[in-house]
C-alpha cells in the first residue's frame, strides 16, 4: 500500500464514471486540487474515438489511437484508476456500486459513460451490421473488409463475388462518410495490385443516408463538397434511403415508394446511437428525466436537478441551454465539460459560484479520403487538400497533448507516400476459430490449376 | 483481371504450404523465374515471429510485425497468394487438397508448415498456461499480463493479491528468457508509478527450466551471463525445475527430490514445440520418417525419400546432414532453406544438378531486456549492451527487407527514451467477445457452382 489513500482520507472523494474525453478531461483538470479522484472504466485506455475508423480501415493499430489511463494519469497522485463497472448508484447515501468491489462512498459523481449503438428496434441486425464504437468493433470491421478481398479471390461464382466486393456503409454521418472514403481508397489504392483472379477497382462502396444530404447537421455547401469528393473515390452516395431489412449478405430499403434490395456481403452500421446503460440508472434513481434517445437532460451547470453533486457530461448528455439544439456528441463539447465541472467543484470547495457552462463552438470536421475532407469552422468553411491538412494537425494536436502518439503522423505520413495499409492483419478473436469449417463441398479447381502440358517438364 | 493466368498455363506449377520465413522466402526466390507459384497460408500474413513476444508484453502492436503476403508479394506477377488450409496430399497423383477449394495439382511441392506448442502430453495445461505462436496467443498474454496488475490493485486480499503479482513462466530458451526479462521490466518500470494500492516492484517473477541452465544450446558462457542479466531485472530463474502440474492460479514443481507449488495467476509456456499436422500427413502419405517431436526427416537437398518433388523447409524440418545436431528451429534456417529449395527447382528444370543443401551459421542472439542480450556469433561472443545493439540492428534489417517496418525502430526509439510501453491495451477480453460474435460470412459464402466461370473472366 502507498499511503496516498490515508493521506486523502480526509478530502472530498470525486468519483468519475467513464475515461472518454468527457471523464478523462474532467479527471486532468483536479490535478493538484485538494480532492481525492477515483476514475472508473471498464477498459484500462483511453481511446481517441474519432480515430476509430482508421483502426477500421487498416491505417492504424490500435495502440496508436488507445492511451493507458494510468499512463494519462500517473503523475496525478491524487488520483486512482480502477479497472471496473458500475452496476448501480444511491444518490441519497452517495454511493456507487461496483462489479467487482466494495460500493465507493462519493462527495460529487461526474458520469460521462457515452452513447452505444442504436439500431432503431433491430438489435437483430448487429451481427450483419456491425458498428463501430469499441477497438474490437473497429478489429472485426477490419476483419469483414479484408476477409470480404481475401474470400472474392477465392469465389468463382461471379454473382457471389460481386456481392463479396459490395459494401454498404448505413448512416451519412461523419463516421460513415469516413468509412465509406476509406473503403473506396482500399479498393482503388491499397489492394488493387496484390490479388490475380479479381479486379478490386471493381467494388461496390454504397453510403445509405435517410436524410436528403449526407452530413446533415453540416451547412449544405460541406455536404454537397463532402458527396463530391465521394463520387470522385468512386462511392455510391444514396440520400433519402432508409433501410428496412438488414439479413446475411443482403441489404433492403426504401426510397420514396419504391423498395429495393441489394446484395452485399459488408454492411457497416453508422447511423444511430443510443444512451448508455447508466442514463437509466439516473433515471431510476434520481428521476433524471431523459431526451429520446435516453441521454440525460441537465441544468445549466450539467449537474442533474435536485442533485447537485451528481453531474452528467460528455455524449450522455443533453445541455440544451445554448442555442437551438442540444450540444453534439463530439469529443470538444465532452472535454470543455469535462473541464468545467471539474473548475465548478473545486470553486465550490472554495465557497465560490461559478457561471453557468458555456461552449465555444470552433466548427466540425469530416475527413473524406486522402487529401479530401470538409471543414466548417467558425472563422470559414474549407474544403479539399486545406480542410484535409486542417483535420490531420488538429488530430496529431489532440493525440500528442494525451499520450506523445508522434508514431501516428509517422506512420501516416509513411501511408501518405507509399499510399499503403500498414495494418491490413486479419486477425480472429478465439471465440471465432471454432467457425472455421465450411459447410459447403468446395468448388471445381480454379482454371490454373488444371493445366495441361504438367509433363513438358519434369521437375 | 489481370491475364497471368492464361499466359503462363504452360509452366511448372510450384505449391508453397505456409508462409512462414520458408515458405516466403522460397516463394520470393521464385521471382521471374519460369514456374507459376501458388503460396497457402491460413492467415493472410507473415509474422515476424521473433518480435512476437514484443506484442505480448506491450512494446509492439501486431501490425508492427506483420506484413500481408499479398504486399510483400505483389510484384511477383507469377504468384498467388491464397487464403486457405491444407487438409491433405496425393504425393502420386501429385495434388494438394484444400478446405475451401477443390485440389491443386503440382508440380513440386514445398511443405514449411512450422511447429506448434507442445505441453508433453498435458494438453489440459493450455489454458492455464499459453503458449506464444499467434497474434491472438500474444494479444492473449498482453491482456493476461496487464489484466493481473489491474486485478491486483482492486485485490484486497493479501495473499491473494500477491498471487496475481506472481508470474511464471515455463521453459528457458530464448522466447522464455525474453518474456521474463519483458515482465520483469514491466512490473520494475513500465507500470510503476501507474497504480495506487499496490506496488508493483513487489511482483515475482519466476523462469522455469528443465535443464541445468537456460538457453541449453548456447554455450555455458552466453547462459550464465543471460542468467546474470536476468537476476539483475529480478527475475528468479530456477534451473533443473520439471513442472508436474499447472492449474488454474497454481504451478506444481520439481527439483530434485522435493516437490513444491506456488501460487501463480499468471503462467506463461515456453518450453516445448512439436511439429505441425502437415508432418503427419507427410509421414502417412509419403512414408517420411519422423523424429520424436514429429518434425519430418529430409534428404541432404531437403526432399523427401522416393519423392524428389517434395520438400520439407523450415522448422517442420529435420536436416540432420550437417553437425552432430539437427539444425536449429530458427529464422535463418528456415530463409536459407527456402531459397536453396527455390534454386534447385529453378536449376532442376534447365536440367542442373545444385549440391546439397549446407548451412552457414552466423550464430545466435537473444535479448533478456533494455541494454541486455547475449549474442554468440561466429566472430565472437558478445554479452550487455553490445550484444543487445546487435540484436536491435539485425532484427530491424530483417524486418525493413520485407516491409519498410522502420515505424518499429521509431517505437523502440520512443520507448527507450522513455522506458514506456506503447500498447498495454487489454483487449479481447471474454466478456467482449459475447457483444461482437460476427458471423463467418467469407465461409457461409463459399461457392458451390460447380462451373467454373474462371475462363470467361481471368482471360
Amino acid at each position: 500500500m502507498n499511503n496516498t489513500q490515508t493521506k486523502q482520507t480526509s478530502l472530498p472523494h470525486i468519483v468519475i464514471i467513464g475515461g472518454g474525453f468527457g471523464g478523462l478531461y474532467a479527471a486532468k483538470s483536479f490535478k493538484d486540487a485538494p480532492v481525492k479522484v477515483t476514475l472508473i472504466d471498464k477498459r484500462n485506455f483511453h481511446l481517441f474515438q474519432p480515430l476509430l475508423y482508421q483502426v477500421a480501415t487498416g491505417t492504424l493499430s490500435p495502440a496508436d489511437i488507445a492511451s493507458p489511463l494510468r499512463v494519462i494519469l500517473s503523475k496525478h497522485k491524487n488520483t486512482q484508476v480502477l479497472l471496473d463497472k458500475v452496476v448501480d448508484i444511491d444518490p441519497e447515501a452517495k454511493k456507487v456500486f461496483l462489479k467487482d468491489r466494495d460500493e465507493l462512498d462519493y462527495d460529487a459523481l461526474i458520469v460521462a459513460t457515452g452513447v452505444s449503438h442504436h439500431y432503431f428496434g433491430n438489435d437483430q441486425w448487429q451481427d450483419d451490421a456491425p458498428g463501430l464504437k469499441t477497438v474490437e468493433d473497429a478489429l472485426e470491421m477490419r476483419r469483414r473488409i479484408f476477409m470480404a478481398f481475401e474470400a472474392a479471390e477465392k469465389e468463382t461464382d461471379l454473382e457471389k463475388r460481386q456481392a463479396l466486393l459490395t459494401f454498404v456503409v448505413v448512416g451519412g454521418g461523419p463516421t460513415g462518410v469516413e468509412l465509406a472514403g476509406a473503403i473506396a481508397e482500399i479498393a482503388h489504392q491499397s489492394v488493387k495490385n496484390d490479388f490475380r483472379d479479381i479486379d478490386t477497382t471493381q467494388a461496390k462502396i454504397l453510403l445509405f443516408e435517410g436524410m436528403d444530404r449526407i452530413l446533415p447537421p453540416y451547412p449544405e455547401e460541406s455536404s454537397a463538397k463532402a458527396q463530391e469528393a465521394l463520387e470522385q473515390l468512386n462511392v455510391d452516395v444514396q440520400t433519402k434511403t432508409l433501410v428496412t431489412n438488414i439479413a446475411d449478405n443482403s441489404v433492403t430499403f426504401r426510397q420514396g415508394d419504391d423498395t429495393k434490395t441489394i446484395n452485399a456481403h459488408t454492411i457497416l452500421w453508422a447511423a444511430g446511437v443510443k444512451a448508455s446503460f447508466m442514463g437509466k440508472v439516473l433515471a431510476d434513481r434520481t428521476g433524471a428525466e431523459l431526451d429520446r434517445a435516453g441521454r440525460v437532460m441537465v441544468e445549466p451547470d450539467l449537474s442533474l436537478k435536485n442533485y447537485s453533486d451528481i453531474f452528467v457530461i460528455g455524449d450522455l448528455a443533453n445541455f440544451a441551454h445554448q442555442g437551438d439544439r442540444p450540444l453534439p456528441g463530439v469529443a470538444p463539447v465532452a472535454m470543455k465539460e469535462g473541464e468545467y465541472v471539474a473548475n465548478l467543484i473545486t470553486k465550490r470547495i472554495e465557497g465560490k459560484i461559478v457561471e453557468p457552462f458555456k461552449y465555444k463552438d470552433f466548427g466540425s470536421m469530416a475527413v473524406i479520403g486522402q487529401n479530401k475532407a470538409v471543414a466548417n469552422l467558425n472563422f470559414g468553411r474549407f474544403s479539399g487538400f486545406i480542410a484535409w491538412i486542417i483535420w490531420v494537425f488538429a488530430h496529431i494536436y489532440y493525440l500528442i497533448e494525451f499520450d506523445n502518439k508522434l508514431i501516428v503522423m509517422i506512420q501516416w505520413a509513411w501511408n501518405y507516400i507509399t499510399l499503403g495499409r500498414g495494418a491490413r492483419l486479419i486477425t480472429e478473436n478465439p471465440s471465432l476459430q471454432l467457425e472455421i469449417e465450411p459447410p459447403q463441398k468446395p468448388e471445381k479447381s480454379a482454371p490454373e490449376t488444371k493445366e495441361p502440358a504438367k509433363e513438358t517438364v519434369s521437375v
